[in-house]
């Protein structure tokens, strides 16, 4: 939309249809009806229009060129050989007609709404919904691409930026449909194609066994002629149906809502491949349909690029005064939407099928939605992850290399706003009795010295701070601090944790060295080489952490990660604020009862560690022992596109205290901390994850003398008779950490129970045959990372 | 093999083991036993020769070091944390033997077999194949990654070409021997390296439901300590296992021995593809097991990199009169290798387990088998495909373009030796009555106008024959032969064959513009411009043809098509002469019962065409008539990986005359012909199939005003209770052609019956469980040649 208001989450359309504007009087003011309707749009507070493109003159002219006159049922099988049928039963005239347009498609003026650059403005443009471009007739397929390309040209010639397709309607040929919109792309360089389509098919889920209700749609394809004409002109245009074949063998149970679901997901999944996730195309998604009760399967949508919302008036419903509001699903989905800024288009609205609906009522209730969503909610709330994080939502930053690295002095101030982290230090320290030498390693400008001073004044004992940093910038505002506030109470010392010596060995070893990941930015490496300072039962804070994947999909941070077309872009993890991302693991075991919860923990690092072979300066031979690898097993209950792995930290500091961004503690353990986002590995290509299949990770944290290094690689699985190929666990092999059907592991000791979703929960189906069935081998990703020929930090 | 003779098909060497090492005197003439004992290879006609790299001596220390010692069956729980019982269990010294060694991996004298570059020379090093690059002890994992880098750094500065890695064996723990061999072929950027494979594990398919038989190997691994060395030292290294581990709950059926074929070959698939198709990365494939009767399940061996075969002279068996010969299917299989130039190491020769085997028995009779492989006695035979093709073998040639570009004369006499072509193009002209004029379209250098001419001699017939050329290089040749040789029988025209003017209309238009995948060199295009020349009743030779397409694997021609890193490449189709080259599909229908044959039609054209509409020229007005699009579905048995596509062409010259290189027609319709090797149509990325599933297929021949191309996608499924999402056949749609169950369609009139081999029949399981079962998606490729930007063709 051209007149996007930047301080708005949404922004609204009117949809204006052939009848709106046949029934408009043009003004003085206003020269033609598309003028009068879209100024008129524009004085009710909409933000734009939705219209379209063409009128009834160019399908009846389309229709007479280009497809066969209505032929009965019996005369259908008379149509096998199609193209010879098609030029048997038309007249030579019709053929030589289409033959000219082909050769120079062109269109009549009487056969577009707008013709003048002032309509065009601020309207998104609706091609001729009624172009078949899935139909199974070859001929009128290519014809319908023919007549695509011509509306697109037209669109593009009047400056509209952006035009709404045809929904997919026949599976067996979306390749077809996607085909032809990848060739539009190409074509049409600077136009933006949002392909519609229904959330789901309602017919085919209300009665999935019906083959009226599977085939009245598919009917109008096999006999040419259309006889959807009462549907243009309508206040909407008719919901498109996706057709999902039924195989006349099948005898499989009928599908539920949320397989309907995955199937209209499938069908854009196919679309957006083919098109090779082109950033100029994205969704028009149509909420006609009633959205289901559990929010888990519309999840996927928020890694897609919705943005479009179609929502007629009849999709609303009265609530107790007659107005008009939007059933509970539906609201949430709006709500949860408004973090991807969609552009809504009413429709209808203007019918007053609601009681007291008057046309402003509808948009107002979609702004009272934006208002209440708990996104915009939270980031309007100052102090929250959400508000601080405001224009770092799913931009890529390499993570910070503080051993490599000098950090900038603004690089710790803005850490340093942590109202959680250092405050959940301070509580440590303070819990501590019969300390008297504390060392802070890796001091920075030195808010940890601070806040272990703080604890110890405030439990009214004496300790003794040595301060050791290597970072020779900020060591000048360490000087300075002590000048000015600690005096005597703290000793900075300059250099390398790793090297340095202290006058005495400390009780409490105090560093803050976590990335991510908890690991990665070498925190197990500096602290092997600091734990000489520490005596032989002193105390390390934190005392361990943990690292935590889960499988991610999103288009978005895949065409960010590939943006630069370097591959040693997708060989590096990112920090990222994810928002346009959705999570692919289940929290349940899977059919093979097997798979751990949603996220699941990697490894663990803990401090002090003792069983290392030290020499005789007290530091490790080789960093052999910080080498790690784990294999983690995902169950993928809706299907979905896998395009890498977030990671996650978690620490303990000290017994119950902790720091947490595991998205299902992190509340419990340190809300509000703004000083993690999360890890983003990414894959170079994407990897189709089928519906109720398993995801095996594997990820390795490797080391040479000089760097540390991830690699990190996933098998997808699907259970089947077929064989029993895949791995599984082994009975001589201590298992995986797994969980019993459904209830997921909690490894940590900071946290009595998991806070799981409802939704989350009722999402798994452990069907009892299918544990009996094997894993069945279905793809994998390449090896990222390979070989450490980008490793990413020195040692 | 340095010592590789380019006159064989195969080179054979001796496998030497420690036990022969160490009893070997030394001698004046031979400094050192290997030398000795390669020099005696040599002696013994053996190309080279492939021996252990290192020595018990070696194994001892590093089990020391790095290994607990045995522990009792009850400690195995005590062992969950294994990195603390690892440390706990074992003494000081020990680890810190381990670190100094970790921190600098460095040989003593008397643990390597070889110190010396010639000993080094010629000969295949095999690493200790006691190392457990894949046990499910992380900490053991890690040490046997430090010992075979230290290895291959040793071998590389003994100069050793290729060093053969000890099989995988824990399918659990793959993904972690494909990451170090990865890691490996980065580190010694020279070296090759051979994954040393059984064909299968013969004791889990001898007995697939006992826990001991699929766990016994197993075991090795749960208990660290190595109770493997009675197999150092022996004739030949103890047969790996790959453990397929078997699921707790699984109740699946006994595997068959084509799952377990399959299986081996599934983590081949792993470990290649991690290392990204590393060409330094090869297959050592043990022939140890027995191999099954039906040939077809090795297929997918020729699609990879076979380049060792191990055969330990136990796998012989004796004949009548005593002496060493092969299994039948052990011998097809070698006979069948000898395409790909394998080298095949002998081992446990010397041992006399057969009464008449002398040493000297077992590669003469490798050498017989050599002789009489029908792969080298085809290339040795003057007059075949095999002939004409050496050296072209899985060569890419982008297709000849004569439309566009004029071919050169050496081009022309190429195609002219064709010994069938021309034959049948004379045949057809012998069988027609009552004509009186020809026309040649496109006559190149003449071979089709003298062939016409010899037709119509031969039948005592007159005839006047137009000869139309647009190459004006090749139409001076014509002249000369005109002027020599035909005279005022024929008549030259100078012209493209759709503008030219004829003084008269023609009886008979006869053309030779077909490309691999018939219409790819634009006939369809020229012949409807040389419409113009023929009678209302003329008849075109070719009066058809049609497109027909496989899904195929290959490793060599996907890094072949890749090789230029030019994403470009792998948007064009090239024509190829396949060796390395699998077809991936069935003949059956599949589960669905809707899948065609193995090779399916795409398309057809026929000429002349009468429905189009004509210009006043007699020219077609667009081009889009000749737009085709074809969705197949293929039947996968074997799991397996597509690469590509592969195409061919059958036309009709008339009635029952034609060409052919449809792999199973071929030989019926046009034995022998050279004129045209089929073409491959690349994907940009691997697409794993598993066993069992469906392949779709869409192709699209495009056209605009000025060009012509291709493009291609694939989607995979397979079948389960899952969900339908999958596209079935619709009952309104008229079906895709399909078999019955296992009957492939023949829809050439050139044939009664199709050719299949009785194996490929045999492998089609149909199971009755499945065919009511849905097809779920499980993956796709991208669409290739998208959006006409790469067209190849200009019109």
């Amino acid at each position: 939309m051209s007149s996007w208001n930047p301080s708005q989450y949404s922004s609204i359309s009117a949809h204006l249809t052939l009848s709106d504007i046949s029934q408009v009087q043009t003004t003085e003011s206003h020269e033609t009806p598309i003028l009068g309707l879209t100024s008129d749009a524009r004085e009710k507070g909409y933000d734009g229009v939705c219209l379209p493109l063409t009128t009834d003159a160019w399908k009846k002219r389309w229709t007479n060129m280009c497809l066969v006159p209505s032929s009965s049922g019996d005369e259908r099988k008379k149509r096998e050989s199609r193209r010879e049928s098609k030029l048997m039963s038309r007249d030579a005239t019709a053929e030589k007609k289409a033959e000219v347009w082909r050769a120079k498609p062109v269109f009549e003026a009487d056969e577009v709404t707008m013709t003048r650059l002032d309509e065009a403005e601020g309207s998104t443009a609706i091609i001729s919904e009624w172009l078949e471009l899935d139909t199974d007739d070859d001929w009128i397929r290519f014809d319908a691409e023919i007549a695509l390309q011509q509306e697109l040209s037209y669109a593009s010639y009047l400056n509209i930026q952006t035009a709404i397709l045809p929904a997919p309607r026949n599976r067996q040929y979306a390749t077809c449909y996607a085909r032809v919109v990848n060739a539009c792309l190409q074509s049409s360089p600077f136009m933006n194609l949002a392909i519609r389509l229904p959330v789901y098919d309602p017919n085919i889920a209300q009665d999935p066994l019906s083959p009226t209700s599977s085939l009245s749609g598919r009917s109008l394809l096999s006999s040419p002629t259309i006889q959807r004409s009462s549907s243009l002109g309508s206040s909407l245009p008719s919901t498109p149906r996706l057709v999902v074949s039924q195989s006349l063998q099948s005898t499989s149970h009928p599908k539920t809502l949320e397989e309907h679901i995955d199937a209209s997901w499938e069908t854009w999944d196919l679309i957006r491949s083919l098109c090779d996730y082109n950033p100029r195309l994205s969704l028009a998604l149509d909420l006609t349909p009633p959205l289901p009760n559990s929010p888990g399967v519309l999840g996927k949508w928020s890694a897609e690029a919705v943005r479009y919302i179609f929502l007629p008036a009849s999709t609303f419903i009265a609530n107790a005064k007659g107005y008009p509001v939007l059933p509970k699903p539906t609201q949430i989905f709006i709500r949860d939407s408004m973090a991807h800024r969609p552009n809504i288009i009413l429709s209808g609205v203007s019918s007053g099928i609601h009681a007291k609906g008057t046309e402003a009522a509808y948009s107002q209730y979609i702004r009272h939605l934006e208002r209440t969503s708990p996104v915009v909610q939270a980031a309007e709330k100052s102090g929250t992850v959400e508000n601080f994080a405001q224009g770092y939502q799913d931009y890529l930053q390499a993570p910070l290399q503080p051993l490599m690295d000098n950090l900038q002095s603004i690089t710790y101030q803005t850490f340093e706003q942590d109202p959680v982290k250092y405050k959940n230090y301070e509580e440590v320290i303070a819990t501590f009795s019969g300390f008297s030498v504390v060392c802070v390693a890796g001091a920075g400008r030195g808010p940890l010295v601070a806040r272990c001073l703080s604890a110890i004044q405030r439990s009214n004992r004496e300790a003794f701070i040595y301060a050791v940093e290597k970072n020779p910038n900020a060591f000048v505002t360490l000087q300075g601090r002590q000048r000015n506030e600690w005096k005597d109470k703290v000793q900075l010392l300059f250099g390398d944790m790793r090297m340095i010596e202290l006058p005495e060995q400390v009780d409490i070893l105090v560093s803050e060295l976590l990335g991510s990941f908890g690991d990665n930015e070498l925190s197990p490496e500096c602290l092997d080489g600091a734990m000489r300072l520490l005596k032989p039962d002193g105390i390390s804070i934190p005392s361990s952490y943990t690292a935590h994947l889960a499988p991610l999909s999103s288009s978005k941070l895949y065409n960010e990660a590939r943006s630069t077309k370097d591959d040693k872009n997708l060989e590096i993890p990112y920090v990222v604020m994810f928002q346009a991302v959705n999570l692919l693991s289940g929290n349940g075991g899977g059919p093979s009862g097997q798979c751990g919860p949603q996220i699941q923990e990697c490894w663990e690092f803990e401090h002090p560690r003792k069983e290392t072979v030290l020499n005789s300066q007290g530091l490790p031979l080789t960093n052999s022992h910080n080498s790690r690898f784990a294999k983690l097993r995902f169950h993928i209950p809706h299907a979905g596109v896998l395009h890498g792995l977030a990671g996650y930290f978690e620490a303990v500091l000290y017994r119950n205290i902790g720091l947490s961004i595991h998205p299902h503690r992190k509340d419990q353990i340190s809300k509000d901390m703004l000083s993690w986002f999360p890890l983003f590995f990414p894959f170079k290509e994407p990897l189709y994850l089928p519906s109720n299949s398993e995801l095996q990770v594997s990820i390795w944290r490797l080391t040479n003398q000089r760097q540390v290094w991830y690699e990190w690689h996933a098998e997808s699985f699907l259970y089947g008779l077929g064989s029993d190929i895949g791995p599984t666990s082994n009975p001589s092999t201590p298992p995986i950490p797994m969980s019993n059907a459904g209830v997921p592991v909690t490894a940590s000791p900071l946290i009595d129970a998991v806070d799981i979703a409802p939704e989350r929960r009722t999402s798994v189906v452990l069907d009892p045959f299918s544990t009996r069935r094997a894993l069945i081998k279905i793809g994998h990703t390449s090896l990222h990372n390979a070989g450490g020929r980008s490793s990413w930090i020195g040692l």
